[in-house]
C-alpha cells in the first residue's frame, strides 16, 4: 500500500506513524525516546525507515517539531528541547535521506493544522487554536490558511502581555499570559498561596501539579477552584483580544489544562464576554475543546504533506 | 477613457475620484461634505455620478467605510459618524445603481491595502499597519491577504488591553491600546497633568490637542515629550505582542500622530525591542511611516476594486 509518514517529535519521545493515502487510521505507529545513544536526528531517521516498511511506497513525511522553524525554507532555528537541534535543515536532511517530498511545522501549528482538518475545526475558515499545558502556545487559520509569518514565527500566542506588573514569563518577560495561566503558572500560584497557609486539601502535598489542582477543584477545594478561576479569566481576556485581531468563527482549546472543567471554563468565558468590545465578535462563535488530543500534531503533520503532495 | 471610481467616506467629508485603469493619478478628485440635505448615501451616489462624467466607462467602484462593515457580503453593521448607516447593503445599492463590479472595505483595512500596493509597505508580504489619531486602528497584511475574519471585523488593533487598570477606553473597556496612546489619550493625559499644575508651555492653552503637543515637545516642553515618550512606549509594547502574531517584516504607521518625531519614535522602537521574545523578531524587520497619507484609503479602494475586476 502506498501512504504518508507523519512524524511528532517532542522533547520525551519521537512518534512516527504510517498512513494510507486517505485515511487517518494509521497502519503502524511506534514512538522511541527522543534522546540515546546517537542523536535525535539520526533516531528520528531510524524510525522513519522502520516505520515506513508497512508501505510499498512513502508519498511525503511530514512532521511537526517543537521550537522555532521556518516551515517555507524547512529549517528549524531552536528546538530548545532537542539536543542539538539549532539551525539544523531538517527539510533538506530528510528529503536527501528519503528523496520524497518533505513538510515541516511548529508543533502548536500542526495541532491547529490537524484541528482545522480532522478535529474540532472541520469546516471552519477562521480558527483559534490555543493550546494550554506546560507553555500556552497556538495556531491561527485566517481565511483557509495557517497564520505563519515572514520568519514562521507567528501566533506565538502565550507571548502577549496581560498583565504588566505579573509575574515573569518563561521568556523573561513580564506578564505574559504564559506566565499567569499556563499549567506551570497556574501551580505556581497555588504554591505561593500555600506557602502562605491558604487552607486546602493540596496544602499535604509541597509541590501540587495543574492536574492535582484540576482534581482538588473537582473534590470542592476554593484555593484549586480560585486558581482555575484566576488562569481562565486572564485566558478569556487574552482570547477576547485575538477575537478583535482575527475576528475567528471558532476557538479551539487544547492541552492538559484545557480539560479542567467548569471551574477554567466559566470563568473564561464571562471574561471573554466581558471583554470583547462589540457582540458582534460574538455572533456564531464557538468554543471547544480540542478532539483529537495527543495525535493532534501527528495528524496536522499528515494533512500537511498530503495537502502538498497534491 | 476607461477606468475605475474610488471613494472615501468619512464623518466629516465624501471624496471621490476617478482613476485610469492603471495609473494612480486621478483624473477628477471631487469632495462633498457627509452631512446635507438629503442622505449620505444619496449625497454619495450624486457625487459619484458627477466624477463618473470624466470617464467614458466605469469598470468599478471601490469604497472605504469608517465603521464595521462585511466586505464580503458589502454590508455595513454601523458606522458611528455616518447618519443613518446601519445595517446597509451598500454594496448592494451601488451595484444596483451603476451595474459594476462594487468592493467595499473598512477605512483601517483599505489604509493598509493602500499603502501594501502602492506606498511603504510595496513588496512586503506581511504586514503590519496601525494609524494612531483620535483613535487607534489598522490592518493586516499576511502572506499577500488581508486580514478579515469571518464576518470582517479582524484587526481592530487599538481595542487590545495594555494596562488593566489603565484609563477607560471609547469602547466602555478598561486599559486598551487606544485609551493610552491615541492622540484624544495623549491630550487628556496632557489636560490631567496640567490640571495638576505641572509645568508646561501648554499650561496657557485650556485644551491641547496632540498636535500643539508635538510642536510643544519639539520646543523643548517637557510635559509634552513626556506625554509622547508614554504613548510610544504604550505602542511599542503593543507592537512587540502583534510581532509575535504576525511574525511581519514592516510595521507601516499612519494617521497624524505618527508625525510626532523621536519623542515618539524613539520611545516606541525601545519599547519594541525590550519587549520582542526573540531578536528574530527584528531580523530583516521594518519600521516606517505611512507614505499615502490622506490617500491611502483612497487608492486602497481603487486597488481592492482593480484587484477583484481583472
Amino acid at each position: 500500500m502506498d501512504g504518508f509518514l507523519a512524524a511528532d517529535i517532542g522533547g520525551t519521545h519521537i512518534r512516527v506513524a504510517a498512513y494510507p493515502t486517505d485515511a487517518i487510521k494509521p497502519i503502524l505507529h511506534k514512538r522511541i525516546a527522543t534522546r540515546g545513544e546517537n542523536t535525535p536526528t539520526e533516531r528520528l531517521i531510524d524510525l522513519l525507515v522502520e516505520v515506513s516498511g508497512s508501505l510499498d511506497h512513502v508519498l511525503g513525511i511530514g512532521a511537526d517539531v517543537p521550537g522555532y522553524i521556518d516551515p517555507r525554507i524547512g529549517l528549524i532555528y531552536t528546538a530548545p528541547n532537542i539536543p542539538g537541534w539549532r539551525n539544523l535543515p531538517l527539510q533538506a536532511i530528510l528529503h536527501e535521506r528519503f528523496r520524497v517530498p518533505v513538510a515541516l511545522g511548529n508543533d502548536a501549528n500542526m495541532a491547529a493544522y490537524g484541528e482545522w482538518e480532522f478535529g474540532a475545526g472541520r469546516g471552519h475558515q477562521d480558527i483559534i487554536y490555543m493550546t494550554i499545558s506546560t507553555g500556552i502556545g497556538g495556531g491561527v487559520i485566517s481565511d483557509n490558511k495557517l497564520v505563519l509569518g515572514h520568519h514562521g514565527l507567528a501566533t506565538e500566542m502565550g507571548h502577549v502581555t496581560v498583565w504588566p506588573e505579573g509575574p515573569m514569563c518563561s521568556c523573561g518577560h513580564r506578564g505574559h499570559l504564559e506566565a499567569l495561566a499556563s499549567g506551570t503558572a497556574i501551580a505556581r500560584w497555588v504554591s505561593e498561596q500555600l506557602a502562605l497557609n491558604s487552607p486546602s486539601i493540596l496544602s499535604s502535598s509541597p509541590k501540587p501539579t495543574a492536574r492535582d489542582i484540576s482534581q482538588a477543584a473537582e473534590k470542592g477545594d476554593a484555593l484549586a477552584q480560585e486558581a482555575l478561576g484566576r488562569a481562565g479569566k486572564f485566558i478569556g481576556q487574552a482570547l477576547a483580544n485575538y477575537l478583535h485581531i482575527f475576528n475567528s468563527s471558532i476557538i479551539i482549546l487544547g492541552g492538559g489544562v484545557s480539560h479542567s472543567g467548569p471551574y477554567l471554563m466559566d470563568p473564561l468565558r464571562s471574561a471573554l464576554e466581558r471583554n470583547v468590545i462589540s457582540p458582534a465578535y460574538l455572533d456564531g462563535l464557538q468554543i471547544k475543546i480540542a478532539e483529537l488530543g495527543d495525535d493532534a500534531g501527528l495528524l496536522g503533520s499528515l494533512a500537511l504533506i498530503r495537502s502538498q503532495s497534491t
